[in-house]
């Protein structure tokens, strides 16, 4: 951390408070401001963008100031004023700079003093739980995000405020504010976390605005300012070289806000920094790694916690979109202008400036959702979140724009799910294989005060609610977080480049005991028929090998829609029972199970929107087909009733899954037309599991049948063969397919 | 029935088959021909038509023809085969018409001809059931309908056939489909039901393109000529006066395909009947009152038996639209040019084009869905469907556009259900309280060929499937359509003038024996908060009085949504049993019940999409809140699973329900702010139920009370009074409300 502190030597002076004519000095600054001022109208990203600041700020003139003695959790009343207190003097602040009419100056002006009567009196918020209490809100973290658009809508007005205002809003705001986040809870300040995060930005923004570079110099490099934490740290742990952050997508999304935010305000005022460069500008590709974690409609994928519906429109999204543009490499980013153009709007600074008129003169290129590994961990060696999307196809609202997400990460600390190897697909927008997300209704007041709810625990994050192998009905690493942190999985390999098949492999040796559990999974495409609805396939290889023998070994799947058919005798159990006592199965009401031996190949089909799907396994003996529905021992009713199944057999030493999953025909609600409904594959089965190959045959209701291989290790330029059926195949490389047509004995 | 044969004498020579020169005589006439091709390309929504229907018919010729043998039912591949070749035969008909390339022409003849070949030899479809079987299809009206769309292609091309070619597909197809229709199936062809307008429908056109006269009389006055049945029979008496069709929306815009299509042509042939001002222009009127019988999003209201998704969208309306705007008074019709405009696209026809015209020239105004009366009834006093929408709020997207459907109609024949006196209601193209709709996967091959399936009787048509009173687990006429179909309901009165107090009363003495069932519900708004979102509320007042004596009365309700909160201590069920045996009751597995007394006014809140509902209901000693989910004894897993809920009181001699439904708040998930999540209403009681009145007090959060009162009879200029508190009210008419501020004793 010796560079970092060096840069810093500079600012060593004490601070006096925000000095006049030095300010706006965060997102907007005087040199930007004249230009912004002339041109925002004409672009038109950017003019409704202001618009819409301009008429939140007239909505708050409108509407009485309140600033109530803190009281009720998230959601309640007095966190709602406190909280739309923020977003409404950061409107007024954006006003002021944009349009100079003093009303919007004033508005900030008495809140803030509102507020600096208040706050210095406040003792910790009355419904803290087990999060460090704030005195405004509930938790800290919401005290910095509160602090975070404050400080900006300050530094937008204070060169208009009176140098008494100035102090008092300091002295009774600003100022108890940071000493609270920084001394009284310099633990949370100092951690590796999101929480610190904010924190660090909220503290490094006052500290700029009021001139108190030591505040800067505690942000950058921890209360001790001796590098071990703070946000440059922050930067160096939190992301993995590809841009991936361990808690998933929607803390992506939601950490990106003061990482983007207090980075641009360092760049405009500490260029030398290059805090857009560091660590080969890990910032930058956080946000594009985000931008692909989204599906076709731009709903972030739901690993690890997170509420669903959170999409790249999100705030944060926007606002890092247009900074990511601006500090990127100076050539534009068409991905990136295309997003604005699909948003409709652009953040409201210089750099959303900059992008709407990128976008004003740009191309109509679409934001092309690709195929990638994007690996996790600090060193890039925790794994990988692997997106398999089919090539270019995805360009367009293609109906096989099958999404599969295979999540193969880090345990992502307190909000990571216990989901070693899993998966989820999407497609066109919808959910087709899906996880449940949190059990959360967010700033809900009623649901535990929009805090996580206990079923949070006890099912969103156990294993049974994820696309993953259970042995014994026991999550993985028993549930354990910090057993979780300490482990990794392994990606083995990955293969992108050819849009009918793709391909990735990964291992995990710690996720249960004593067990290696190992998943392939692949995306293929064949020619549809022509004037036929197109087709897209995953093949999922679930493998796992122990020292230990064990009961039982299930595969729960949660699939999205109706239930259409199923090609096994089953039975629909007349009274509900749970599945289980603990770790998420005491929450699966058991609605029916297979009765008799499975066929070779058992299938389901089900209906989501206006497609079928069915997921087709290759069974083995005692192998068990239930029917699942999520909502038992739920005694608030705070879980949705999801249908799903479970796939279980009696595990011994080794398991092994072989499954098809198959997206086919088409619904038409307004016609009522129906095509395909009837999957096109008939048979999954294994030719082949040893410790250098897996391959299994793939069989269409046609009888034609196709062979897929794939190697137990990296290893692109070694040379396989097997034999089948009296056919020899022999190919280089990790990853085979090819149809099989075996020889026919001579007559 | 003597007007209508009289109008009909002059066609009694026998026919020829179809003479060249004579055509197009259906939708397209010679005379309008040549300048719908000179404009088409001129206006924007007719262009997109024709052009969608030219690269329909461009598929279609890249496309081999099949005529396969008839096997499958709904949904199979034959089915959907023989159903392909109308709508492609119908596109490549269109296109000769508008293009006259002989390739789309010779399309329509190589697939006549297969048919030609191989339609006399059909026996019946093997895969018949309970329905009248149809040759192609396994029910006649599949036939039916193909005949509709195949004799408008062919009325489209047969001037360019040969006089041989012409022979040999009339003799092979179109003469033996209408022997087939009209005299194997003369018991069909002359029943009063929508399967008869689709077969009248159809031999009158192949009557008007084949020259045969004595087809057309047999579809307009039945196949005996007597008028006792065919088209004009139908249309005096399948609707009401106001153009409701019985069997609900769905079924409406079904028939609504035959009756206008045949009704434009015989209108472009015969103008003398003047089809369209038959009954005060009936078939105009079913056309906008189908229209006001959706949300806002344009999805047709889920009332007796209908498959959601079903919109304003769907091709019948479409065409519907054009052809009641050119029929209609002449003036053109900016609601119906509004609703063009919101689709995007027209009927390709002269109506079609003139109706583009309009939107092409007019002005911007939305389509306005209204509050109103639509009785039912050949004669309008078979009760009514009453729609309350709070005036021309609902024209905006107004977050407080709360739609109330009253259901208190006739039963609706086979398609009908049990739920006298039901309602539901939507928000913003949103269910809040919703209807199950039918239960059927239309055309979906595995589940029971795409037909009905058997939980449609024993569950969707249930009664404790609607929002309707069940005494003791039976329902209305114990599920027996026809005493239902010979008893009517009654519409007292209904008050629709003023935005902010809307009401209607019905009555039932007939689905529950011995008991007389009263509900009377009302939609109100207060003047909301300043900065406030707004809010809307519906009371419910549902009453019966009986000689009986029943053991259980219950009100069930389906929230659409998740469940966020109760007022009052309740127990999930650790095990979930059906609820009952029969009447549906076995299909609601109960999922948690109120334990102990409920408070005074027991209280729910839902969360569905962005908004929050709120159930208030008075409670009486002994009453019991049961949480229901659909779902029980199914064994093939036919429903979905949706969350209800049930108020059970031991009923005794009678039995009052008063409720309050409110809408609240907002939930933004990008901002992830949440505001009044909580209601505003915390009591709702009785004050007086005698003969003549019903009155209600409802009380706020606040604690400010508010009466409504209703008359017993409709006598709007009669004089009411009562006292409550020590205050005296006094008004004039059916309904009243207004703020209580009882005399408080003096001290």
């Amino acid at each position: 951390m010796k560079r970092g502190t060096a840069l810093l030597l500079g600012w060593v002076c004490c601070g006096l408070g925000a000095r006049a004519g030095t300010h706006p000095c965060l997102v907007f600054r005087e040199q930007t401001l004249a230009s912004f001022r002339q041109e925002w109208r004409d672009y038109p990203l950017m003019e409704r963008s202001v618009n819409r600041q301009i008429a939140l700020a007239d909505a708050a003139l409108a509407t009485p100031v309140e600033v109530p003695v803190p009281v009720d959790p998230a959601g309640g009343y007095t966190h709602s004023c406190h909280r739309s207190n923020a977003v409404r003097m950061l409107a007024c602040g954006q006003s002021y700079l944009l349009t100079s009419k003093p009303a919007y100056r004033e508005y900030v002006r008495t809140v803030l003093l509102r507020y600096a009567d208040s706050y210095p009196d406040l003792g910790p918020h009355p419904a803290r739980a087990n999060q460090a209490p704030g005195r405004l809100f509930w938790q800290l973290l919401n005290e910095t995000v509160w602090l975070v658009q404050t400080i900006q809508a300050y530094d937008a007005v204070c060169d208009g405020l009176t140098a008494e205002d100035r102090d008092r809003i300091e002295a009774g705001v600003f100022r108890p504010m940071v000493v609270f986040i920084l001394e009284e809870n310099a633990a949370v300040f100092d951690l590796i976390h999101n929480h610190a995060t904010w924190a660090a930005a909220a503290v490094g923004m006052c500290g700029m605005v009021m001139d108190e570079p030591e505040w800067v110099e505690q942000s950058l490099m921890g209360s001790a300012k001796d590098g071990q934490s703070g946000f440059l740290r922050q930067m160096d742990l939190l992301f993995s070289p590809d841009g991936y952050y361990a808690e998933g997508p929607y803390y992506q999304r939601y950490v990106l806000e003061p990482f983007m935010t207090f980075a641009l305000a360092l760049d405009n005022q500490r260029p030398e920094i290059g805090i857009f460069r560091r660590r080969d500008g890990v910032l930058l590709r956080a946000v594009e790694t985000l931008l692909q974690l989204s599906d076709a409609d731009g709903e972030l994928f739901a690993l690890n916690d997170c509420i669903k519906g959170k999409s790249l429109r999100s705030p944060e999204v926007v606002a890092a979109i247009a900074i990511a543009h601006a500090r990127g490499d100076g050539q534009g980013n068409p991905a990136l202008q295309a997003l604005a153009r699909s948003h409709g709007e652009v953040h409201v600074s210089p750099e959303g400036l900059q992008l709407a008129k990128a976008v004003a003169a740009g191309g109509q290129d679409a934001f092309v959702r690709k195929s990638m590994v994007i690996r996790d961990g600090v060193d890039g060696a925790g794994g990988a979140v692997v997106l398999l999307r089919g090539g270019d196809r995805a360009r367009q609202a293609d109906p096989a724009g099958l999404e599969l997400v295979f999540k193969a990460t880090t345990q992502g600390m307190g909000h990571g799910h216990f989901d070693r190897l899993s998966f989820i697909v999407h497609e066109g927008g919808r959910e087709v294989l899906r996880d449940y997300g949190s059990a959360r209704f967010i700033n809900v007041l009623q649901k535990n005060g929009g805090r996580y709810l206990p079923e949070n625990k006890t099912w969103a994050k156990q294993s049974v609610a994820h696309h993953v192998l259970v042995l014994d009905e026991r999550s993985h690493f028993d549930g354990d977080t910090d057993r979780g942190d300490a482990h990794v999985p392994h990606l083995l390999y990955a293969g992108l480049d050819a849009a009918d098949f793709q391909y990735a492999s990964a291992e995990d040796s710690h996720a249960v005991e004593g067990w290696c559990m190992r998943r392939t999974l692949a995306r293929f495409e064949w020619e549809p028929i022509p004037g036929a609805v197109s087709r897209a396939y995953v093949l999922d290889l679930l493998e796992a090998t122990g020292g230990v023998k064990t009961q039982t070994a299930d595969l729960p799947l949660y699939p999205a829609g109706e239930f259409i058919h199923a090609n096994f005798e089953y039975e629909a159990a007349p009274v509900l029972q749970p599945l289980g006592r603990s770790a998420g199965y005491e929450h699966l009401w058991v609605t029916g199970r297979s009765v008799n031996e499975l066929p070779q190949t058992a299938s389901m089909t089900w209906q989501q929107g206006h497609r079928f799907y069915s997921w087709m396994t290759c069974t083995s003996p005692g192998m068990q087909w239930m029917f699942t529905l999520s909502g038992a021992g739920d005694p608030q009713f705070n879980l949705r009733r999801e249908a799903g199944v479970l796939l279980r057999v009696p595990a011994g030493e080794s398991v092994a899954f072989a499954s098809v999953l198959e997206a086919h025909g088409n619904y038409d609600s307004q016609s009522e037309s129906v095509v395909d409904s009837v999957p096109s594959i008939s048979g999954v089965e294994w030719v082949l599991r040893d410790e250098t190959l897996a391959v299994v045959c793939v069989t269409t209701v046609e009888g034609a049948r196709h062979l897929f291989a794939f190697s137990r290790e990296d290893a692109p330029e070694k040379a396989h063969d097997f034999h089948w059926e009296g056919v020899c195949y022999q190919w280089v490389g990790n990853a085979f397919h090819q149809p099989h047509q075996p020889t026919l004995p001579s007559q």
